[in-house]
């Protein structure tokens, strides 16, 4: 994993990677007692990041292997991303999903063209099942976070945010990334180590699931105890991941938890301030800037919104808890 | 009015002015039956396009004026848009409001330093408590839309729909614009003639308040019958502008106008599909766009949505309306 090939991930997106906007509030500036940026990656197509990582990943395949198909395992957002990169180069999906996902994310997928496989998220490994159905099939696994051409993918994300950030004379800020596996938050962190050596990177997690934060307290890599029970459904992995990990560990400051109300509060926020939709899990890193930034010992910070795929009955509990927080 | 004016109001809000995206959605184009493209205006400083025009008024206004302040009336998207841009100028503004506008856009005006006057929208003259106010205390009155500077302001949208129009490789289509008095509108269309002459613009409005519509019909400007009872409270006005109505009727091709069923059912679209928060003043051009797209003769529809500060329970409205209809 370098710089170069995060460079030449946005190459191969240009004309296809949405570029995201940075957006920011007066508002929100007062709540967090310091300027907030919010790099909306719900706007991207398939509504998250994961759409990044999916197409530098196929953009990067043969001719062959797209003509036979890729696979993927997810709870939703890579699956959309990839299902969409896969249509997008006229190839075919076959995308493994957890029983359990939200509604509007399996059945996004398969209005994308993927053929949509279910499993038990709690009593089956996916990786398993994705493994055994691309050997079968001879589809090209297109892995979630640990793999090179998807890390680069989703660096391009930091690519932007070094311009834009710049653009606005921005030159030291604390970065936070909702961080799941570890893709979007080591891939910002390569890019930005390039482009922006001022700003340092720090993952955000929920409460209880914060296996990044836990590893980088250690210095090794940490489980959670649970793998559900957490509104955040597209941040939540068993562990960072084998490659993600170590970019990790050598460049981003220590991670965030935060709870579900604050969540809740934040996507309310955003619904109100920034007129965007967010999933939960992808704001956390949002609700770490809005509620724990003095931690952060900088004048900025830039959040990542990870996604907005949410179901309409969360969205509305947002918009009610949130009222009341 | 010319392009000229556009470009250099361009160049005055480069750094300030937000360029804002266009997006799509597979969903969204086999709903309308062609492609559409969204220019996300809600996503503008204050939620609206408003800012534009009122950045590009103060900006070029003489340092005595701003330090004597600025006056505007507006149901809340104009006021908002003017106390940002006073307040970024290190001007004061004072806000002549309609007692019945929503709450959130009172709230947000004050709270962006704005002093804010309330009036009756069916038994008081806006113009005239604007025009009395300036002259008792020395301030500038900055039109919502019947002023050069701000039809020029808007207008730097129409520059960017052509230049990331052109980046995907579109060459002709309908551009539906929300319509109030028409400073956007004929300011994306001066922008299009200059820029993308393959483009038609064509406003959109609500039933039973498509005075522009009307007034393109018959060539000459028609007034509404009702001052109020839409709830696309943003675009309701009198009449066309004596300024745009002129610009309207040289490029303009007829108007659409949607129902309060549609409005909703866009907004909810906008949310599930685009993941952005609109209001219903905000979408009649994409919901023009969904709903009668036959009547465009095109493969491609780009629509602005022009704001999106909206009160959580209309939002909640569409919500539960927009998935029944």
């Amino acid at each position: 994993m370098n710089i170069e090939m995060i460079r030449a991930a946005a190459l191969r997106g240009q004309g296809h990677v949405r570029r995201t906007p940075l957006l920011n509030s007066p508002f929100l500036d007062e709540i967090a007692g310091r300027h907030v940026y919010v790099k909306a990656e719900c706007l991207q197509h398939t509504g998250s990041f994961k759409f990044r990582g999916a197409w530098s990943a196929l953009s990067a395949l043969p001719t062959e292997a797209l003509a036979r198909g890729v696979i993927a395992y997810s709870s939703g957002n890579h699956a959309q991303g990839v299902a969409q990169a896969a249509r997008m180069h006229g190839s075919s999906a076959t995308i493994v999903m957890p029983e359990n996902a939200p509604k509007v994310k399996i059945d996004n997928t398969r209005a994308l063209g993927a053929q949509v496989v279910l499993y038990d998220r709690v009593r089956e490994d996916r990786h398993a099942i994705g493994a055994e159905l691309a050997q079968e099939r001879g589809l090209t696994l297109v892995k979630p976070y640990d793999e090179p051409q998807v890390i680069a993918g989703q660096g391009t994300c930091g690519l932007e945010i070094a311009e834009q950030a710049a653009e606005l004379g921005i030159t030291e800020a604390g970065v936070l990334v909702c961080c799941g596996g570890g893709g979007l938050t080591s891939g910002i962190a390569l890019a930005l180590e390039a482009d922006a050596p001022g700003f340092k990177v720090r993952p955000a997690e929920p409460e209880d699931f914060d296996d990044a934060a836990r590893s980088l307290a250690s210095g090794e890599r940490m489980r959670n105890a649970a793998l559900s029970g957490s509104i955040c459904d597209a941040i939540v992995t068993p562990e960072p991941g084998e490659l993600t990990f170590p970019i990790m560990k050598r460049l981003c400051g220590p991670g965030f938890a935060v709870s579900e109300t604050e969540v809740l509060r934040a996507m309310r926020l955003a619904f109100e301030r920034l007129r965007i939709v967010v999933e939960p899990g992808g704001v956390v890193a949002l609700a770490a800037a809005l509620f724990h930034g003095d931690a952060l010992n900088a004048d900025s910070v830039i959040a990542t919104v990870s996604g907005g795929n949410v179901d309409q009955a969360v969205f509305e509990q947002a918009l009610r808890v949130g009222a009341d927080a």
